[in-house]
């Protein structure tokens, strides 16, 4: 086993139909525009409202401090259907991040990750 | 057997998550409004699209002429997931405006109801 390995988290919603119709047509048909930082992601408002409440907002808004562009594009990633693959040091800020912003399929991910992890090390 | 039966059409898309997302939440976060004679519909472009490409179409457009704004209703609320009761003499109208618009699953629909009826009348 690698002395670092990779976490791969795999999406509840790679099979929903409209969420992979979606993802092939973005950013066709987005209505929302979020700021991380300097970086913009267009996302479609009803793709976001289904994974968390406070994400199903349209037009443009900024995301509060404290998710870097690269934390958020693994969010989206994961709720357009797609399985995220993770450097060590990358899964807590994820889960932090899922975790602000309501998105309790991939706070749970995280943490079942978290815990296969913690079985793989084992005891001492 | 009524001498005028009704035609239950049932949709498709009734356990599709998003789909009932969106119906649930209709008119928030639409981003189409359809006019179809002095009538406006309210949509989610995405659910629209999700049914016929020709209708994936964001902002404020016209039907065609030929619609009416109750056929235009039914075939909405099938797209949303809801089953349709039709009157005598609304099958045609919908099934031409199905076509039309370019709702195949809604054609079927409508194609397989009118064979059932052929066959519970009988031959002769």
């Amino acid at each position: 086993m690698p002395l670092f390995p990779r976490t791969r988290l795999p999406s509840p919603y790679g099979s929903d139909r409209l969420v992979r119709l979606a993802a092939r047509l973005r950013p066709a048909l987005c209505d929302t525009l979020i700021t991380v930082g300097s970086q913009e992601f267009p996302a479609h408002s009803l793709v976001l409202a289904g994974v968390s409440q406070q994400l199903g907002r349209r037009g443009r808004w900024a995301l509060v401090k404290g998710i870097s562009p690269s934390t958020f594009a693994q969010l989206l990633y994961f709720v357009y259907g797609e399985s995220v693959e993770l450097q060590p040091g990358e899964l807590g800020p994820l889960e932090e991040a899922a975790r602000t912003l309501g998105v309790q399929s991939l706070e749970e991910a995280c943490r079942r990750a978290r815990r296969d992890r913690a079985r793989e090390l084992g005891p001492g």
